[in-house]
């Protein structure tokens, strides 16, 4: 099975070139490696925390939908959807809302640090604290679980948001899983070596130090006004360039090869001038972005299309979530009012469409049993004759207990037409059932 | 338009006779007044703060909806649903936290009384209390606001979080409405009237007190039971009994006429022995109960039944949750993607199915008009023929504006195969269709 790998995208602002080389680009590589689910989400119910302008959030998903697509995430490989498209997510907090301890809370680091800035300016201790900020772990929790994610990335100051949903996954498992996992305990991945590009000033790319490159918005034409602006020392042309430590090229090495950055910097020690470099850096630039900023461009002019993709994505997502939903439901007794003849019935419906497996003695005096569909017409398996109807019987328990586990090298043909996939479905089916008989009788 | 009253029902518990009396019959009597539009729900989100075992949230949520059913709530006439049906309610919940100061949780009653007692045991503050505890006004105001109710039957204890809906509500307009009332703001109506019950011991009928009297549940006998160990005096057969603070008079009171009470206390006064009264009690309470009570069997025999009338009152919950919700998506900035062009598109091709007024001068030399149906071929009105061509001006501009109200007396005829019912729709088109471009041009 593969691993499940969930992405919550924040969606205030407009993403900027150290998004991309930051975040962007190695989350959409890690979504093409195999053994790999991923989930991309835009998050917008946690951005309406933070943000009170509905012009803004709406912008802010476009671009940042927009942005993602370009940059070449794929929805058809990966889900891809808005949060808030997905009512299982407000529902399961609500769920998980009952089992969260407000002690818990009172420690996440986004709450204590609005804490402490007001008890630093002499407020009262919660002054303008919404219940959103305070709560928002809890709604990070459900997206986390609702998908069953097994590895969540993130940053070093979020992992004890994942904590938190660890422990409040293990905590609805005790209280209503009867033994069984429910909820998947989520783990935090945090890559330390995250490329952070620096910025115009040579400080980390931050839209808070207004020092930024843009991504994809106003064009080539802001991208080179941008990069005008690095800030470089006076040496002049001819004369050798430092290439340590240099904006320039750090940012000139996040969109090249090693021969090209090896090219860059003997070029620079050799005396190219500062103007001649920026415009090396704006062409290295622009030969990866240039492409994806066409299709942006595209996706912004069509935003129909977009919701397209992000429709397709919450029917993908939410065919996840509603089944689950629908158990987590159950185990916490929010559950359909069912006659209670109607599960004996269920079952016996459900027994009724089971394969069956017939044992007979031919005319040969030979052992022998067929595995036969519940139509009681197709022959599905047949086995070869045994000399002791025990024997056959021996082969009857194994393939009801290990399914198509027990195929290779068992003394079986398939049945006229069938085809093993088939034949493996229906074992499955036998699997199950005894299962979910064990454990009904189990039940008190 | 009629009132909107919202009722919450807890769903723990079994409800007992004080219930009965106290909330559920009033309440049902309530909501056949005129004027009125009544919803109630079975809070079973709600219910999980407090209730950690499944089997008990779903046995209850049967009891109670059973109970109200017998007890004569009419679905056709109110609107009766369970809250964990209607996906908006946990959606709404997340939008209203966005704007709920923290402090305004920290004042709340129940959250205030659970963090003294800890206080007091030299306890953490917050010890063992759950997000579900603190928060639940929230979800409370979302019970509420989703459907715009006006008015809140609630006890005084929970005055408190009605004027947090309120608060909350007008906060959310404040920040999003634009001047319009999104969320109706709610009041409390507290009836301090409220018939309470005595117990059989006297006290307030309770399940605290373990002096309760079953509604339903045990059949008759349980009944006849539970008034036998109601506590009278020591007065024997013939002597007369006081009738005033007696549990026993109380209780036959809640379910008598007024001639029927004054005939039990001459009973009583002129020597009525103690069990016989008793008896008197309970075929009185069966005279009402009775009925109800083959209702409720057949009820909780048949859940299914439970079940469809359940989901119809979801159905018609969720038709005037989902309108209101869009609503407020669109206020808060999540919106559907769509192209810019589209309004302009979808106004135009409104426009474009709109009938249109022609003006024309016959070969009489008179002026006249005509009202051609969007179809461009049937002719809905006929002017008469004016003198002057201004004159036919003057009825066009009087029919855009005040479409059918300006027919009675006009100079006008029908079209052939017209009714004035059409015309008048054809008008009022028109009248819309040039108030909403007024509306346009007021817009940044």
């Amino acid at each position: 099975m593969p691993t499940r790998v969930l992405t919550g995208i924040t969606t205030t602002g407009t993403p900027h070139l150290g998004n991309y080389v930051g975040a962007i680009r190695p989350a959409i590589a890690a979504s093409r490696e195999a053994g790999v689910e991923s989930f991309f989400f835009l998050a917008d119910y946690h951005a309406l925390i933070k943000c009170e302008d509905p012009a803004r959030i709406e912008r802010s998903r476009r671009e940042i939908a927009a942005t993602w697509l370009a940059a070449g995430l794929d929805p058809a490989r990966v889900v891809f959807y808005r949060q808030s498209d997905v009512p299982e997510i407000p529902e399961l907090s609500w769920l998980l809302t009952c089992v969260t301890g407000k002690g818990q809370m009172n420690r996440a680091h986004a709450y204590k640090a609005a804490l402490d800035a007001n008890v630093a300016a002499g407020e009262d201790a919660d002054a303008g604290i919404t219940m959103g900020l305070y709560s928002y772990p809890i709604l990070m929790a459900a997206d986390i679980l609702l998908f069953g994610a097994q590895r969540v990335p993130v940053g070093r100051d979020q992992v004890q948001h994942i904590e938190m949903a660890r422990d409040v996954a293990a905590r609805f498992n005790h209280l209503f899983g009867a033994g069984r996992e429910l909820l998947v305990l989520p783990e935090a991945a945090v890559d330390d070596e995250v490329a952070t590009l620096p910025g115009l000033d040579g400080r980390k790319m931050s839209k808070s130090y207004d020092n930024t490159v843009p991504l994809f918005e106003g064009g080539p034409e802001a991208l080179r006004a941008a990069v005008a602006r690095i800030v470089t020392d006076s040496r002049g042309p001819g004369e050798p360039k430092p290439t340590e430590d240099v904006a320039l090229v750090t940012l000139f090495d996040a969109f090249a090869t090693p021969p090209e950055r090896a090219d860059f910097r003997a070029a620079l020690q050799a005396g190219l001038a500062w103007g001649e470099a920026k415009a090396r850096l704006v062409a290295q630039i622009e030969a990866q972005v240039g492409p994806m900023r066409a299709r942006y461009a595209e996706l912004m002019a069509r935003p129909d299309e977009l919701e397209a993709v992000l429709q397709a994505g919450a029917t993908k997502a939410r065919a996840l979530a509603a089944p689950l939903m629908a158990t987590l439901r159950q185990a916490v007794g929010l559950r359909a009012m069912v006659a209670a003849a109607a599960p004996a019935a269920a079952a016996a419906a459900a027994k009724a469409a089971l394969p069956v497996f017939k044992q007979y003695r031919e005319s040969d005096g030979r052992f022998r049993f067929k595995l036969v569909a519940a139509d009681g017409q197709q022959v599905l398996l047949i086995s070869e004759g045994f000399d002791e109807g025990r024997e056959a019987g021996a082969w009857v328990k194994r393939l009801k207990t290990e399914g198509a586990a027990a195929l290779p090298g068992a003394p079986l043909t398939l049945g006229e037409g069938m085809d093993t996939a088939r034949v493996a479905a229906a074992l499955q089916a036998l699997v199950d059932a005894a299962a979910a008989e064990a454990a009904d009788k189990l039940k008190p």
